[in-house]
């Protein structure tokens, strides 16, 4: 007893290239070596890059944004062998903390170009953007979106353990086939495995080949193992229950996010950080099949922010666009929606549309399905937390524009 | 001063046909006449039917679910004159109290026939089921489906202002499209105007043809103005902003729900009920330019039931159906994932697959977008409370099978 | 099946005295006589009348709280014979809804004179006031203490099982001590058995004068049974394990409250009403040993309005008082001095003393222990909710002073 | 732009004595030295060392706890001059985020000896106790009491400005007139100024002098500036408004709390930690005025553990003492007596009483006033949150007790 620290179970340097970090690696591939062992139930501590390898800086233009190189996203720290952890069992993944490092206490949200990466609202706002957010404690606020500041709901937008050869193949096939019936030129429906880029840690130059070839990228999430599923809910005390699909469980973290709204609607669109994530990790034995699971399950933490439900400023919207087409029950088109009636609204007090859809995309907004039945419209909510603005935005009449300045664009 | 009460606008008689009371109406049409005025700044107390009309019986069958007469509904109670009321205006409805009726303290909830209405999950669940839900209080619970017990949230399903001649056509114009553009013959996408059981309150027989011919069947909820939302959270204590878009707004309410869960999945899936709404209606001048509207806003009231972030086992679906197949950031194809996700998972302790899908439709499970960015996969949540049960469902190992009993069938 | 109602297991006559309706008592005593039957776990409705039976009216004078009759109150429901208990066992009381009365919607909340009741400010505040409380719904507001409205969290001061013969002789025994041995004339600190206006329900004139003679009075809540305990928790929702001291457990019930701060600082103090109470009432057999309870215990509802902690703008008092005096860990005195910052801070928007004093006992506020082992100072809370204010009350500087307009007070 | 930090406006060196530290004092008097500047506006860490100033180990043993030297608590981190500063203004204290150390991830509750130090329960519960408990992110347990875990609603116990000389003078006449006056030798009612290990941070000898004869202790709260008010609530994301009464505000801070529970009832109560502040300290002129303040106020932060209302086993006390003594209106008494309930409670679990005091004393436990107008009983309650234990303690009958290991007691 006495002095004890939790062990760090895989540091990162912010000053060296992620690609040359053999403790990382941007493919889901079950023969990328493992990169360390924690025991069943062992706490630890595991540093994190940012989700594009530092390819963004703390500045006022957006032209890093517009020219990322998303052939290298997302670096995750890991993978991680878990004691005694085999296929059909569970991992069960306690979050104790998460936490931007202390010497770099700042974020970004970027709006993609839509030719180089694109967006919820990519064919309205086709320009890349940025707004770089400070952090004070658990509090954040942004030079590029004045009058709003709010805690972090902090999480990891990445979770998983690593695919097998069997179900990493239906994953290549499934996405596969959507790619070659999509006839829609103009849209990027999936990404296929990409060489150019890959980082399969400190794997051989044979295996990285075959993680190249092979490798599912990292930007879906996906049922069987959970992934990129960007759920802003699995902060600090939570508890998500992932499924194992090899020895042991080959468990990967990444792109951590000092808050998010529901939908991550930019696509960059959570405040991006590197920091370090706190975690327990303990395997149920048999769990898949006990718990009767095909996909991840989690129980929140008990820290969640809270106003008050009548603090939320809701927004609906129909699965009829903007446009006057109808859709038959369509949650996307109706979410869309939903988001730009609130960028209607929130543009009354004088902010930019970019300023709000980047701010939409990382602040504590709650999207909920409303109803999807009643043919042909779903009904999705936004739920926007009037308590963030420093300036009263409830529905009381006309509103008075404000010198908003502006988010970062690009240099012309 | 001293005994006074808040008046009733509107009357309903449960044991007359709905069809047969003039204060009713079941479509959407501006030459609806009016069902009396409300005052601008009024509280007053408007009686409900159920959305069917007293179709469904407190029973053990669900015959009467499999043979409902979908032309028949929602019966709503209005249209109402609000005074001062002009297109361009907002009606701001506050909501202030919703109770069943005092001599009928239940409702139901139902899956309708795959061929005569069907539901989110028809193509899994074809056939009809009934619950009855009998209420104590603010709680119910349901002989067919045990160990279940919670306090409604209780809400109208139906709120809204009639459409001006331009926006009906509009609706019939878009709506139309997608019918005729369907080539999906198994699938009803829209229902059209529908001459028969037309219910245009006390119009002449000409206006009731008129009304008949073009008036906007009340199924989908409608950006313009609202309708059936289906939003759980427009309770107690909750204000909405309504468009209006006709001189003295006809407004209109109907389709109370005791409880409902997000996505009110299996289309008759709230817990219905017939009973008394109490409203202060409140013209806000010029709203609609002032604040910036094309769709309904809200602020929810108070007093949500609340059981902490932690109480909420969550579940979580992808864009990649059961059978394997890959949909393009699809939410409506992710939450039907996710909803099966919990279904397996409750079936577990012994619950009929039916009796899940009632009940996820009424309970107040919270429904929410995750990721709808990650190409292809949106990710979509499921948060399902844990102390409307009273074993604990918490994911703790192999559960045990209990007799659950059964819903309600069809008579073969 | 089909359409059925909840036993009223008692109706009271709004329109008759309180004195004269056989179902009514105002004394603790095991002798008064049972006022009907409830079975095990059977629901049913209970009709009550405000505490004070009638004697306050809806106007504008404070003369009826001046003069008000104290030998009177409180007027309980029951006793109710419950099937099954017996002493040693604990009835578990489910509020499943408090209702005021339809054609009374309206409440009262009163401050006694300082030499007929008197109140927990009556040093500083001697004189008689009231406020008159207009329910809408779910919420109230008055014309008496205009710019604020809130949701009730409605509940009965009074819940409990009537004491055995030997529990009544021991609170006889030791308030009559504290009676004699009180050496400061100015303060009545407790009130001893009264024969004037007892009321005993049912019995015969010798029961009737036992009781008088012997019955505790309702006014204090007391460790062995519960009583008049003043808890606005106990609202919706809420179980309560009450002791069960004699046969039959002769419950009774009453005070509803409309709403109530923490400490009901006025005594006259909740939103005191007429109304309804829906309870399912449930032995458990040798509940008091198996629980180890010598007291009652009880878990809220879920439905309690919530605002977020960060909208309680919230006071702090030590205790030492306001003349300079130094008291020892003495929460009363703690308590006492945050309810006068708080009364001191809402005067400068305009408010009159009386008006606040008022409004502090019926709003939902928080009054928490905070540190009690701080030699010499307890210190203690007071969250004051910032919504119920339709105006911004946040500490932002200097205040506007409104026109407030006046509560009701005596005559002359 | 770039790589930013937060200033640390003071470190503390957790290996060398509390008071060889200059940043370090433990008196409050207006000529402590200031420590260093601070910003109007500004956000800095600051560093803390535990209360004791290291004198209670991460071990087995209470000895250290009861031979606790008092003379020297509490060690505060300051005074710092506040830039612009002046009597009358209102320093307004936003609390950022509160860490203990990385290297020390552990914190301690003790229960002091009856003779040295005392405590809330001190008659009863006389001996020297102690629990560790040990830090995994946001949550805590202790191997002394096994079964529970929290997350910390993580604080200052003390925050406050300097007294000018006017205020310590009146501090120390009335509480020198409490210890004056009391008549009862069992126990210590206040502690006027002690030389003995004075520590008045760089303070000439002469000035140390000063400071040891009338520097008044840190122990009790005090409403002129705050101080050691133990107000669980003044967590992340809280704002504090407090006095300034003189120039530049000589601000401290310190006795940091990973978690308390209201009342800090063991006196060492909360789980005591050294550990880092980060605070925004802004200066409102003239805001005592302006805010017609006279003792401290705040607004809570919007990240407190929340866990659903009905999820708290309350207990409720009452001004009746265990021996059957009635006291009036004794909200200390009946708080005092809802503790002791709920302690009788958890035993039945095979708890011993004194890790329950310890945990009720760390927990986050809400204590609250109930009624403190019904003569002659107060009525408190304690609302204990079930989901911090890993078992199920809902009262459903007679507990199971289980092995419950030992917290820390004295040698013999």
């Amino acid at each position: 007893m006495g002095l004890t620290e939790i062990r760090t179970a895989m540091k990162v340097d912010l000053k060296k290239p992620a690609a040359e970090q053999p403790g990382l690696h941007n493919r889901w591939h079950p023969d990328v070596p493992f990169n360390g062992t924690i025991k069943n139930g062992e706490v630890v501590k595991i540093e994190c890059v940012d989700w594009t390898g530092g390819q963004i800086g703390n500045n006022d233009s957006a032209d890093d944004m517009k020219n990322i190189d998303l052939t290298k996203i997302h670096y995750l720290t890991g993978p991680f062998e878990i004691e005694t952890a085999e296929p059909g069992d569970v991992l069960v993944v306690e979050i104790q903390d998460v936490q931007p490092f202390q010497e770099q206490p700042w974020g970004f949200t970027g709006v993609f170009d839509k030719n180089n990466g694109g967006g919820f609202l990519a064919e309205i706002y086709p320009n890349a953007a940025k707004a770089i957010w400070d952090f004070e404690g658990i509090f954040c606020s942004s030079r590029h979106i004045p009058h709003v500041r709010f805690p972090g709901l902090i999480h990891p937008g990445i979770l998983g353990c690593a695919p097998s050869a069997e179900i990493l193949a239906e994953w290549n096939r499934r996405e596969g086939e959507l790619i070659s019936t999509n006839t829609d030129s103009s849209i990027v429906v999936a990404q296929p495995p990409e060489p150019q880029n890959v980082h399969a840690g400190s794997a051989s130059d044979e295996i990285k080949a075959k993680v190249g070839k092979e490798g599912a990228r990292t930007i879906p999430g996906r049922p069987e193992h959970g992934g990129n599923c960007d759920i802003k809910n699995l902060s600090r005390g939570s508890k998500t229950y992932l499924p194992i699909h090899v020895k042991g469980a080959k468990f990967s973290v990444g792109d951590l996010h000092f808050s998010q709204g529901d939908g991550e609607i930019s696509f960059c669109g959570a405040i991006e950080i590197a920091g370090v994530i706190t975690l327990k990790l303990t395997v149920m034995k048999n769990g898949m099949k006990d718990l009767g699971m095909k996909s991840p399950i989690f129980l929140p933490g008990p820290v969640e922010p809270h106003y008050g439900p009548g603090r939320y400023l809701t927004f609906e919207g129909f699965s009829v666009d903007h446009k006057g087409k109808q859709y038959y029950l369509d949650a996307t088109v109706a979410y869309r929606e939903t988001t730009l009636r609130c960028i209607e609204y929130l543009k009354r007090f004088g902010y930019d549309d970019y300023q709000i859809y980047l701010l939409l995309s990382c602040a504590p907004i709650q999207g909920h399905v409303a109803g999807l039945v009643d043919i042909p419209n779903a009904c999705m909510t936004l739920g926007l937390p009037m308590d963030i603005f420093d300036f009263d935005i409830s529905p009381s009449g006309s509103a008075t524009k404000m010198d908003m300045g502006t988010c970062a664009f690009t240099s012309k």
